[in-house]
């Protein structure tokens, strides 16, 4: 198994997004940079959706300029329509998340658009991409993979289906997305081995897991186990899903660190450091709950840096 | 993989001995009960410790003879020393588990026994046993076997050796306790593996684990990977140890059976009527926190009943 993974963090993005109060466009800056001194090599620093519907992420251009000087650190932006494609391209972000969901009841909810119209939305961002000197890597989420608050089960085959059209329409890479926290760990392993299958090893790297039934840590420990090497979470945990009573966040990356330095597998990452960056969730979020074992018990004895 | 697995519910003792309140006995009695119609087929029942330390379970003997009245489950009790035995023995227990800390210092401060003292009760124990026409299943758990809050780092030389001598000493069975929560999933899987390769596979079929950073469920899969098939849980997660600021309590009983029963991995537990058992926790220990992700979130769309 593999002893280094990177650690994908979305709090400023899919954290943000679920947050009642809007964080200062300084405070955020200091967070980026505060992630990034902790270790962070990818950050996912925000959203080119209209400030209208997302009044959190509006600053998303200016942490974009301000994440892109930071020296080695990929800057991330989740894009849902050509428009924010165009918008991520002029801000000049490294990579692009563009979700789609399996569960078309969801993707009509959330970004109203059925899956054909997401994979016409692709082929032409590929088109936009390929024109481009520096275009950004164009990354895929299969979101509700795992199963739908909405729809319920979604079939695994359907996903798979999914992951091979986007695919074909010109993605670099997929990640597989457990939405609304309903996989297991055998689900995960089952569905990492039949994409990878479908359309290549090297084209699914990463995961996006939420812990609403707290499997979430066991999930991402299922996942390493089945190769993968990139793992999505938001310091504190932070996001949740107002529609859905008793959704939690994303997993906490305190905890996914503490995991895998733990185990002797290589992040990157300071967790003291990273567990101080918290600060700037108190400051910029002030009453918004922040979660995390880890930074609850505080280090044991016997973990040492590494 | 294993189809079916064995939950042991430990909150009545690991749970009720590390709470400020004193569970009516009256409360504990409905609780076991319903515990046993929502499906737990083994619930340790209390410990045979002197009264004056632990009054929360000075009822140990009248649960037992209680727990016993209902067919087909597994009564078992925490012993302490010989005098424990024979209490358990009097009792009528169908099986007794007697700790062993890894740590020799965790085993002076929370047992006043050395190692050797330990493994020479365990002789007088199974002498004692032998002598009866009904013998209860004689459980060792090595504790702190994943490491300890005082001595740190626990060598898995030491934890082996220990779990040799243990059996040796005679005990029917080993467990592996993550007394601590110092544990990961990789951990785990050595530590599992290795003991089995010195004492036998049939000799090591449970953990029991903590969530103190969050690992716990992880671990639970891990050693369910690695072929265990039983684990000790709580309900609630209630425990948690006084002496450890912001060290959490067992793993959830709600969170284990939703994670195995989702896997289609058979457990003969109804999630819904544990759920519903919380109300005892509620009224025997009214102010007591109780943890749980799935019963916060409530069963998803994807649960079905098995």
């Amino acid at each position: 198994m593999k002893d280094k993974i990177l650690i994908s963090e979305v709090g400023p993005r899919d954290g943000l997004q679920n947050c009642k109060g809007v964080m200062p466009t300084d405070v955020k800056k200091r967070w980026v940079k505060g992630l990034y001194d902790a270790g962070v090599r990818e950050i996912e620093v925000g959203s080119f959706v209209p400030p209208k519907l997302f009044p959190q992420l509006a600053d998303t251009a200016e942490i974009v300029a301000f994440a892109k000087t930071l020296p080695g650190l990929t800057v991330l932006a989740l894009i849902p329509n050509f428009r924010g494609a165009q918008a991520a391209l002029d801000a000049g972000v490294d990579a692009v998340t563009l979700p789609l969901s399996a569960s078309e009841t969801h993707s009509l909810k959330n970004m109203r658009q059925t899956h054909d119209q997401v994979i016409e939305n692709v082929k032409s961002i590929r088109t936009l991409f390929d024109a481009s000197s520096n275009p950004p890597r164009f990354e895929a989420g299969v979101s509700t993979a795992f199963g739908c608050s909405i729809e319920g089960h979604v079939p695994e085959a359907k996903v798979i289906s999914l992951g091979e059209r986007l695919v074909e329409a010109g993605v670099d890479e997929l990640g597989l997305s457990d939405t609304v926290g309903y996989a297991n760990p055998l689900q995960i392993k089952s569905m990492i081995k039949s994409m990878r299958d479908a359309v290549g090893q090297e084209k699914v790297k990463s995961v996006h897991l939420h812990n609403t039934y707290g499997l979430g840590i066991a999930n991402a420990f299922s996942a390493y186990e089945e190769g993968i090497e990139v793992f999505d979470s938001s310091q504190g945990g932070l996001g949740g899903c107002p529609a859905s009573p008793g959704a939690s966040g994303n997993i906490v990356t305190e905890d996914l660190v503490y995991m895998f330095e733990a185990m002797g597998v290589d992040t990157g990452i300071d967790l003291d450091h990273l567990m101080a960056c918290r600060k700037y969730l108190e400051e910029g979020l002030p009453g918004e709950p922040v979660y995390g074992f880890t930074p609850n018990a505080g280090l044991p004895k016997t973990y040492s840096v590494s």
